[in-house]
């Protein structure tokens, strides 16, 4: 039996609550978890608040196998998940050698002065592990199971790229797709029963509606491929058997 | 001083946190509840399992003036949110009749069996208030502070302006943007001083990262015009004194 493994994300920033920004990391996330194996269990956006990152952080990292954050790491006052997740670990949050040699040595590159402002950006809990960031230098970081990435989606989507190959992946969840022309309530009761005798399987019905009528995506889930074909075999039929509309 | 009234989100489904459905709902609550004055503070994405549904229930209930719930509550057999939200209020979960007799009329009049996975939709914790649905017929439902929604986005948006005019709202939160050219790593500094210096509002600063550079949106809030108007200016001056790039 292949190891569960599941993961758990949190969202920091006023700008997503307020509406101002239109989050962009949860389904790319989401669509990387599943794509290698990670049960995503939870979500969380929170503000830019101290105490709140610090909950957030503890309840999560306690019950999941990983934990993944976004934004809050620029140079900002704003910007305070380090210190938040310094503090959720009781580790002091400092200047890290490692990263400041990095971003005096960019700015110097650039001509640009390495200002307090962008040495914020070098401040991470004591004995925390880099996140390379590819695309502007300043890195991310990992402490315990709590990896900690920018919000902007491009520097998070690269950061990530560099997390993944150092996670323990578990059994890959696999799923087929039926579309079934009927709306939920005239498949409620047939698809209860094929879940019901089949509980191997993770099996949803998600409704979809356009121009007028419903339709209805059913998605059958399960770890191995027997059984995800055993289950997928009976939904088709049961799509099959009913009346055409 | 007008009242603060603060919000929470649910967003219930194994198909968001898979990645197979992209979450429209988040973002548009988002914007509504900015528009008529009411902080959004916190949002839980939640799988279809009953015990994480009741959790995420009773801890944000407890802490906020209002909360809001998007899916499972269709007619199929993991459409499980009215039978957990009645948990969380230790109340029955039991086939309202009113909803009974709305669903009977509207499957009668189309000629469709109004069968028992239909009859599911009719559910709500006993002593809940319908939330109109006039897209498909089958309410949503408020209990307590819980307003229970549908998470097709078409029917939650729906449903959410049936809601909006019954709740009271807060003072609104006034917001002002100023376009920096420059990187947060430049304004840092001068942005903490304005912030420190006008503690009556929330200046908040997004990077935005573009063909291969940053600029920044600063976002100042506040709940009266002058402190809104005073703030703003200073960014804006501070922004004015940069260096043209």
């Amino acid at each position: 039996m292949t190891e569960i493994v599941t993961a758990a994300m949190i969202v920091i920033g006023d700008e997503i609550l307020s509406g101002r920004t239109k989050d962009r990391n949860i389904g790319h996330l989401a669509d990387m978890m599943t794509a290698i194996g990670i049960d995503l269990k939870e979500v969380r956006i929170v503000p830019d608040e101290e105490d709140e990152i610090v909950d957030a952080v503890n309840a999560l990292r306690a019950r999941h196998t990983y934990v993944f954050t976004t934004g809050g790491i620029g140079p900002t006052h704003d910007d305070i998940t380090a210190d938040a997740v310094a503090k959720a670990f009781g580790l002091p949050c400092e200047h890290d050698a490692k990263a400041m040699a990095l971003l005096a040595e960019s700015y110097a590159a650039r001509g640009i002065e390495f200002n307090e402002a962008r040495r914020r950006m070098a401040r991470m809990p004591r004995g925390a592990a880099h996140i390379d960031n590819p695309v502007s230098t300043a890195p991310g970081f990992r402490i315990g199971n709590v990896h900690v990435m920018a919000g902007v989606p491009s520097i998070f989507q690269a950061m990530l790229d560099n997390v993944v190959p150092t996670l323990k992946t578990g059994a890959k969840l696999l799923s087929a797709a039926v579309r079934c022309p009927h709306g939920e309530g005239t498949i409620g009761g047939p698809l209860a029963a094929i879940q019901k005798a089949h509980p191997d399987t993770i099996i949803g019905s998600y409704p979809k509606y356009a121009d007028g009528s419903f339709w209805t995506e059913l998605v059958v889930r399960a770890r191995t491929p027997e059984a995800l074909e055993s289950a997928r075999a009976e939904v088709e039929a049961m799509v099959a058997a009913l009346p055409a509309r």
